[in-house]
């Protein structure tokens, strides 16, 4: 199963995809999308969608997963991620494909073994897993880490989010 | 100038079509995109950006707008919210139409001559304004009232926001 694992950001969004065969893991690709501050902010969005459209069709991967977004912030930074992340979320559902979500702790656990890992430790141990990545940046570890996460969980659970399901007219 | 006025929601989305002549003002057409809550929300945001790009598709506006997003609420709500708009901000880019913000206050001013008018009084005023959209809901009232918001200030300046440029590799 090819997994594409999504670290959502309006500035910068990280990508990863792994292959889960098994049990055994394999890196396949990872990169991040930057925007252009000086775009215009529905110019920057479907920047965005253009470029995960150009990764999925490249690609085709089975599977998705992002991490839950945690707001702790003011609600003008929850609003600016809020609508980064919801252009991503919309389009592998535009491709038929299932976006999971995981909570930060759920990774973390996922990846460490326990849900209070630092950033750094993180990084090291999705290069410890995936030897053949390489340097990532940070973004780029943490979508890999959440795609590690759900070849983790998705095998026990077919697929935390309910399906698609297109409404039709009652 | 055929313009799209948009009122973002995750659960309803309002939208409105008027055409805009000299000084003229006509109705088009409006309607609510209804997302069914038992979806999940990547279905959602994808319904979402489908039903935007159909009328997109069938209407052809020029140019869009959309009220600026008053975020006193929780970030939680913040997040939600962000998410479709997002969503919404990203289509009419993705068909090289571009969208301006207005906030709140713009267009009450804009419609009802003050800065503090009530929701009742917006309705009215849009009905006064385009006789011909009738009984319309309070989501299309917004989204037609920023549409006419559009009307009046883009006369003056031609465009509020940066025009969309896709950044090429340097």
């Amino acid at each position: 199963m090819l997994i594409l694992g999504i670290d959502p950001g309006l500035q910068k969004t990280g990508w990863g995809l792994i292959e889960s065969l098994g049990s055994a893991l394999q890196f396949k690709a990872s990169g991040l999308i930057k925007t252009d501050a000086a775009q215009s902010l529905p110019g920057r969005l479907s920047f965005l969608h253009c470029e995960l459209c150009k990764i999925i069709e490249a690609w085709s991967p089975q599977s998705a997963a992002i991490e839950e977004t945690f707001v702790n912030k003011n609600p003008a930074s929850a609003l600016k991620l809020g609508q980064a992340r919801g252009v991503l979320l919309a389009v592998p559902a535009l491709y038929g494909i299932d976006t999971a979500e995981y909570s930060a702790n759920k990774v973390k656990k996922s990846i460490v073994g326990t849900g209070h890992a630092a950033k750094n430790q993180m990084g090291m141990m999705v290069k410890t897993l995936l030897p053949a990545c390489g340097q990532v940046s940070e973004d780029e570890a943490d979508a890999l880490a959440v795609a590690i996460t759900h070849a983790h969980y998705g095998r026990r659970a077919p697929h935390p989010l309910k399906k698609v399901e297109q409404k039709e007219g009652s």
